[in-house]
């Protein structure tokens, strides 16, 4: 693709010559060569760059050599050029001869189908969605359209997954929410877990993440949520929109995160929690059951306001020093 | 099903009238509508409810039109009325064709075999087990009676699974155990991991969970215990009955639970460790290698006491205002 | 096998009689009996065994019975014995015919292919190595030899993994990192996962571990470097050489952990932090972003040497005691 054609497609400004360069490929800044683009965020970061084309902030001043293309955000610019240059692999459409379709399932128009997928009765499959080898989706699940399901995925009875979402391998949505009653000493009896999951369009969901169904009523996860690898989400918890939440956090049951919410990798959350819609929550931090978190930057266990983290560790921090005043005092008060 | 036929299957009084009145699944009490039942825990917590019968407290006094039913735990007789009115899915008896089954493995009466499951060589399974779509039994393997294995799931060789036990998705029985021997500046060789791992009656295990195989002796999950999502279990480790273990909770080699412990998300155990019966630990809580933690509730990292806990957080947050009274001491001391 | 056979494979001196006695297995010290092999790393923990030979520290005094084999490192000897005596069980080589290989995939010599598995385009396997059931390999994949992957893993397109690898159930090489975007207030963009992964020779891997492929670059897991279960390694990491990760670790993108480092059990470490080689760190410790790590022993959130945090935590605990030295002060300040 020209140079030319890229600028034009992410809404860059072209500046220089250097329209007729073909681009092949994206790349980092460091490894980028010919026929290669890639991008810079600030100016200062730039030493050198064998690639054929930047895309780079506005107003930038160099003396490289590469074509330039200036954008707002040159991150998401270069987000898009990807997009375009590397198009995900689509498999053509067809279902695998080895695969296992209940007969009563409505597969759309244009759908893959691996080896040894399985869909069950009265599902449906969206028009375009890909499902990899060995996938599993229950009886009663509905599959939106362009979904890619990654090998080995999991989705039980019931559930019910938007368009264009994303599930990595091993990914598994609507196992039974976590809850038992105690009867008597000698055994749990098991709270029913009937419930079940919906995903909105657009959401990307890393491998081995488990989505619990709800016990009674819905565990959502809300349109455009990334979330990562090995997350926990617990029976009937809300996940608003465009919330984004790194690996290995897990939210206990009937906890509700707003839109906009960005939580780190190991959180922990109790159940019926409430995170407000803005709220940054870092990694490893730990929500205490029925805890309010409002917007703003949080941390640590449990969870504080970052400004009152920080100055509560440096106080920490000071308790040698202030150990040592009060032996000096202790002896002055004494030596009289 | 009648309520009165309820209110008897759950060992309840039914007060009032609507003995005729027919349910047919079960809500919360927020949703539920005619012809649902649903519970309240306290009296003081019933607002309104549209259902058509409501489980409540002994000696309950309400205006509320729903018909009654009086027992002395509601949350447990809910349990107990969703497994009669919502009984599992059960699948019709048979081998799929496109599973394979080692010609020596004793498969049971009434069995199911999902869809690209496999049973290894010398394995058997009890009668009335369910092994869903794409599971995975190793050889040797002895599954109980009346088991449901979710899609997906891994038994290894030799492992032995009692009855009615459930393992959601993914979970992962009998891998091998995390031991090496440093040999020399260049190499680690492989500490034998040729144990096995036993899961005794009535245990169910959350989606991804695994349970490592022992090194050379067991890894053993008592009856009744309750293990949730993404949980790590490592070689050896003893767990007693009716434990419950929640999300992302992983535990060290050959440490010891014993009966009726709750073990709360996050937490992390290290190796040899002893949790006696009875114990309460908190989510993200550390215990130490060889730890042992004695009957009541614990928390923190490491973990200690929670009255300990919050007296040493309350002091944690004093430090700010002990610093503010030495300087005054100070002041006052160099006045003079 | 003879203790004298076994004696000479793993280096050691026979010391008295018993050269002719029959070894069949290894056992734990308090478990092995009669033609069973275990050791015994320091003589004082040696009260009784039935065991038929044992492997013991050199100048071992001893009035056991057992034909006792003297050498440098009894674990590792025992590690090396256990080798010999309990060869894994290897399948016969072939290809299921329920198994899927792409036309142009290379199938080396003496390959196992299981039930279900799933081999594609332009991939490659090397001999001696064996995938078991359900285990999903993309496209242009490169495997090595006499590699052994349990149940249901998935390699995806394009990674690459060497010789005499040990990939347990479950495990995802090669899905998307976790990388976006924002585009203005509605939108996510996917950042490109466009890199790859290389896992190199005697690597092990454990059970439902995730390892991203590079955003842009590569992902890279050293040589003889050995991972736990449920470990979650982003995209780009950098992980060298004989560096051990213990179980619900992750390592957050573009992280460097040099050779020869010790991580244990859910630690947590930010992005583009760098570990030195010889670092050693403690279970549930967090790393910061960027932060670089030195060779020695580290403990905490934010992690700090092992000295520092012992010395803190003593500070902490010594709070109560200061307010009281403090209250006293200000007694006899104001007494005056």
């Amino acid at each position: 693709m020209k140079v030319e054609e890229i600028a034009r497609l992410i809404d860059g400004k072209l500046c220089g010559a250097g329209e007729e360069i073909e681009i092949f490929r994206v790349a980092s800044l460091v490894k980028a060569q010919i026929n290669e683009i890639s991008f810079v965020e600030k100016a200062e970061l730039l030493t050198f760059s064998n690639a054929s084309c930047l895309i780079v902030p506005e107003n930038f001043n160099s003396e490289i050599s590469s074509a330039l293309i200036e954008v707002k955000n040159p991150k998401l610019a270069f987000a898009k050029a990807a997009e375009i240059l590397h198009s995900p692999k689509k498999r053509d459409s067809g279902i695998h001869p080895i695969a296992v379709i209940a007969e009563n399932a409505r597969i759309g128009a244009d759908v893959f189908i691996g080896a040894f997928a399985y869909v069950g009765e009265n599902s449906v499959i969206g028009n375009g969605t890909q499902i990899q080898a060995g996938s599993k989706i229950g009886d009663n699940v509905t599959i939106g359209q362009k979904c890619v399901f990654h090998p080995n995925v999991i989705v039980e009875d019931s559930c019910a997954v938007g368009d264009k979402v994303i599930l990595h391998s091993g990914v598994v949505i609507g196992a039974d929410g976590f809850g038992f009653v105690r009867d008597g000493v000698n055994d749990y009896v098991k709270f029913p877990q009937i419930g079940t999951v919906i995903i909105e369009n657009d959401v990307e969901i890393g491998a081995n993440t488990c989505i619990d169904r709800g016990s009674l009523g819905l565990t959502r996860i809300g349109a455009g949520t990334k979330i990562d690898n090995l997350v926990q989400i617990a029976h009937n918890v809300q996940i608003g929109k465009r919330v984004v939440i790194a690996a290995q956090t897990g939210i206990s049951g009937s906890t509700i995160i707003e839109d906009d919410c960005v939580i780190g990798g190991q959180v922990g959350m109790g159940d019926h929690a409430r995170v407000l819609s803005g709220a940054i929550i870092g990694s490893q931090a730990g929500v205490l059951p029925g805890k309010i978190v409002r917007a703003g930057v949080w941390w640590g266990t449990p969870v504080q306001p970052l400004d009152e983290y920080k100055r509560q560790n440096a106080h920490i921090k000071g308790i040698a020093r202030l150990k040592e005043e009060v032996k000096k005092l202790k002896k002055k008060l004494s030596g009289k």
